[in-house]
């Protein structure tokens, strides 16, 4: 949760290929957000990663109203992506959002729609998807974006797939029984906690500092994965 | 992910003690629902809970516009709620009814927000949040509510604290490093595979059964945890 200071604050995510002197066009809302959100003026510093080069330093250069972004120097080289797809049956509006979201910040490499007999949403908005995956990825401070895929029936999802291997949950499968865990997850603001509290937190006895991985996550994403990993190891999550 | 066909559909929670004959008056969100959402006539059977009687059938009693909801037999009993606490800095409106709504899914006992330094979000609608976690609590068949409490600041969190553990997220928790996991979650619809699909899907060579505790997820939160619990257990998040 907390930003490096010296790198540039805002990042995107750029199709074109990075290198030393290499131009990028912001796509129309990253224009809009370098502009009308951001107000960053010719010159002023962002960060650009296309899924393959790492993360380069680049500067806003400004002609009339048309933006273009120069890379210069190199920040981060490119990370592998865990190889790690959701298929998921679409869900309405607001809640499909959220998984694309989610899923980029839990690091997923793939997003694949299935349509199930009881799935009751048929049309699937790839590109709106999509948007909110590269929007999250930005955010999160991934190297990549998850690739969002057409839908696909259930019965043809299999064809052809190899030997990936498939976590599913299915009725009937019994819930794990174990003593419920007694304890705290205590998750800080968006803006992470300052360095006083954190030194103090970290003095305290009961703490119990974990890691939740690489990737900057969203507030509500931090709550909801530290339960779910906590509920897993010490509770009823199986 | 399946509802138990002998059950009421609708579960309800109420304040009242359930026994023989008990009465209870609903909520008016829940009479607005009842009447006006699911147009349930006089004698229609409902489900009842109330974090300690455990669960009950109970059928529907109407005098005008007034309603009441008269406890039958019981259904289940109670069962013990994990001890685990969500202490989460407040953040806006909608992803903080989020985090009320998922963490009651997860299972969570208590809900605490917490003021930090870098808190901007100052004020907390313990009402509306706790509105959330009652609906919540409903839909994934819970058999308790989160307690929600008042906010508190961070420096008076832990006065006459105890043993109680906390689990909390620092910077500088180095990232664990792990091979990368490959795989696929596969998460169904809100209504659950087909009984078809569920036997077609069990006997594939490349599926995994996974549980995801006694409550029912909603299929957002089915993908969060599920993918929290991978990348936990193989993956990037330590």
């Amino acid at each position: 949760m907390t930003a490096n200071a010296q790198r540039p604050k805002v990042r995107l995510f750029v199709t074109e290929d990075l290198a030393p002197g290499a131009a990028a066009v912001p796509r129309e809302e990253q224009a809009h957000y370098l502009t009308h959100v951001m107000r960053l003026p010719a010159g002023a510093e962002v960060a650009l990663f296309n899924g393959h080069d790492g993360e380069w330093r680049a500067t806003v250069e400004r002609e009339g109203k048309r933006i273009r972004l120069r890379a210069i120097a190199p920040l981060r080289p490119q990370e592998p992506t865990p190889d790690l797809w959701l298929i998921f049956a679409p869900i309405k509006r607001a809640r499909i959002d959220l998984v694309a979201e989610k899923a980029t910040e839990l690091g997923v490499a793939v997003l694949q729609p299935v349509l199930t007999e009881r799935t009751d949403v048929e049309r699937v908005n790839i590109d709106r998807l999509a948007a909110h995956a590269i929007e999250a990825a930005e955010q999160c401070g991934r190297l990549s974006v998850p690739e969002v895929r057409p839908p696909v029936a259930l019965g043809k999802l299999f064809d052809g797939w190899g030997e990936r291997r498939v976590w599913v949950a299915l009725p009937g499968a019994p819930p794990a029984v174990q003593a419920p865990p007694a304890g705290a997850v205590l998750i800080g603001p968006e803006g992470g906690f300052s360095e006083t509290e954190a030194r103090w937190l970290g003095a305290l006895p009961q703490i119990v500092p974990v890691g939740l991985g690489p990737r900057i996550l969203r507030a509500e994403t931090a709550a909801i994965a530290a339960l779910t990993m906590l509920q897993a190891r010490y509770g009823d999550l199986s």
